[in-house]
């Protein structure tokens, strides 16, 4: 007959001893997500199958990608005889700006750029640097700006493109200032869009799945391009230059139209705004190829550059190791000479000083 | 020498007569926003001192434009030719799904959908309808949709493309079934995007200034269109239609581009797409044409229009009685006769079936 019971508790935290103890319950097709993503709350980065990585670009077996300077030169400098290969970090290094408490992004922002310019700037003179900051703390931000802008092998400042506020507004103005007063261009870089304290990365939610996230992580770039632009921030900081990393190309002229046809209408909301919104992104906007937009017929691509002077505004970028990245050799492959000059080499040369700083890098 | 308090009070809410009572203390370039819009911390959508609506769009001094349906038929329709008209109420109705009471919600779109009918499809058969719907509640919208769909004036459901959710999920599958069944297209409309129980309207935060958030509303269209596409919304309603109302056009290239491209990788993440996400785009999109994108060479939007397609899937659409409503006459001007036919009356007459369903109105 029993007892009747005297304590129940209504809380015990089972665990797994393996993750792999999960797999006889799970249909197949779900268990590489379940063993290398767990269930993946961590961001609005959604799972996918094929990894982030190429499969060629481990230095050895288990040695994370593209993280052996040496390899690197092999595999991807050399091999596609590249002058110059401006080094960004990894998308998790640019969400040091993300991190809640923002003593911690700080000191690991210092700590990335002096491994940078230990682990890699000393390897090779093919290698530039980005210098790493924690936006989050813009104080901070400018001390380490002006601890690392001596450094010859600098080129730019990077920080994650996935920010708490709009780029533009004036919270981050002391880091354009210090920015400006050294001559480098800001750099911003995709992947942490809906992560931690950031918004959402569409303006109705969180995409479900990768293809749906890949797709849509220009959003961001427009917004924070169109933030810089009416804020006012290239007429405050005349020779600052920004560059959007792997957000894509053809949503400019798009962007450009609207912008401009609006600033005729509701310039008295943005009075410090001197000339139209496409002429600052002309002279302050610099963006990267990779992933470059693939149309059917490859003239598109060609008419949109065409339609927003993109070929002065545009510089190659591979975005090795990811799985996406682009060959040198095949990229833009329809397009002019003259253009291809440009975007390939020309307008980074100018854009980063490479031509002034750097004499002794032998054409590998 | 006075006494020791012995009562103090820390919180007494003193107010004002009238907001007029501030304004010799604030400087008078912000006396109209202050008395127009207050502090403006109810919406995303910030301050202009231009208005959102046409000046002579007033039916009589003091009743509000686009109110009074004779005037209207006077005003915009007789006055430009227009065959038929597709109310779409205002951006306030439209905003009946972000109401944080869905039942309240609900019961407005029901009031609106019978005041439609009553003070405007009986007026002429120059309009037509949008059956209004509270997507925060889907078996509710269902109903009403059920409710509404015989009636032979209401053309198409209208929701607002500001969503406390991304369109394509799963949450709102019923109201397409329910579209699709009765052979109703699904307008979204902006201008609600960042209110209430929505996301920030970019992935990085709130905008400032009216052009700024005017500038930016198509990002939430793509991100719809992009969710709409990536959840197979059109693999399980294949008859079902969308119509992306005042979003802008020229990202389409770029959108389709960019998740064809990333088709071809990362289609095991969207198994249930059948073909290239711009064919979906192609076959189930519909957009409207104000505010058309106005490049300084008009012959890039008409390049625009070739690259996608865009003549099969835009419509011609006034926004009147805002500010920035266009003029049929002037619209596409450099636009070739054969796709100006479709995009002022073709496309609406299939997408519509106004050629069946309608017999009996006079060409003004």
């Amino acid at each position: 007959m029993g007892v009747e019971p005297r304590l129940i508790d209504t809380d015990v935290h089972n665990s797994m001893a393996d993750p792999k103890e999960l797999l006889p319950f799970l249909p197949k097709v779900w268990h590489q997500q379940w063993l290398e993503g767990g269930v993946g709350t961590e961001g609005a980065k959604t799972f996918t199958s094929i990894g982030l990585y190429r499969k060629d670009a481990d230095p050895a077996e288990g040695v994370k990608p593209a993280s052996d300077p040496h390899f690197l030169l092999e595999h991807h400098i050399k091999n596609n005889q590249i002058d110059y290969a401006i080094l960004t970090g990894t998308p998790v290094m640019n969400a040091i700006s993300l991190v809640y408490d923002p003593d911690y992004g700080s000191v690991l922002a210092r700590a990335l750029n002096d491994w940078t310019v230990e682990h890699w700037l000393k390897v090779s003179p093919h290698y530039k640097g980005s210098i790493h900051v924690n936006v989050s703390d813009p104080e901070a931000a400018v001390k380490e700006i002006n601890r690392m802008a001596s450094h010859p092998d600098m080129v730019q400042i990077i920080m994650s493109s996935a920010s708490r506020l709009p780029l533009g507004q004036r919270f981050y103005h002391p880091i354009y200032e210090a920015a400006e007063r050294n001559g480098l261009p800001v750099a911003i870089h995709p992947g942490n869009e809906g992560l931690g304290p950031t918004p959402p990365p569409t303006p109705a939610g969180y995409p479900t799945r990768f293809m749906e996230w890949e797709n849509i992580l220009p959003l961001n770039f427009m917004g924070q391009v169109n933030s810089l632009v009416c804020e006012g921030v290239f007429e405050k900081f005349p020779h600052l230059k920004f560059v959007a990393v792997e957000g894509g190309i053809s949503w400019l002229p798009h962007l450009m139209w609207r912008m401009d046809k609006n600033y005729k209408a509701l310039r008295d909301t943005v009075p410090w705004l001197k000339r139209l919104p496409s002429e600052y992104i002309k002279d302050h906007i610099y963006l990267t190829t990779q992933p470059i937009e693939e149309p059917a017929d490859p003239q598109h691509l060609v008419q949109i550059f065409q339609m927003c002077g993109a070929e002065n505004m545009v510089m190659f970028s591979s975005d090795y190791p990811h799985y996406d990245n682009d060959n040198p050799k095949l990229t833009l492959a329809a397009f002019p000479k003259e253009m291809k000059e440009k975007i390939f080499a020309k307008n980074a040369v100018k854009l980063y000083g490479l031509d002034k700083k750097v004499k002794d890098v032998e054409r590998v």
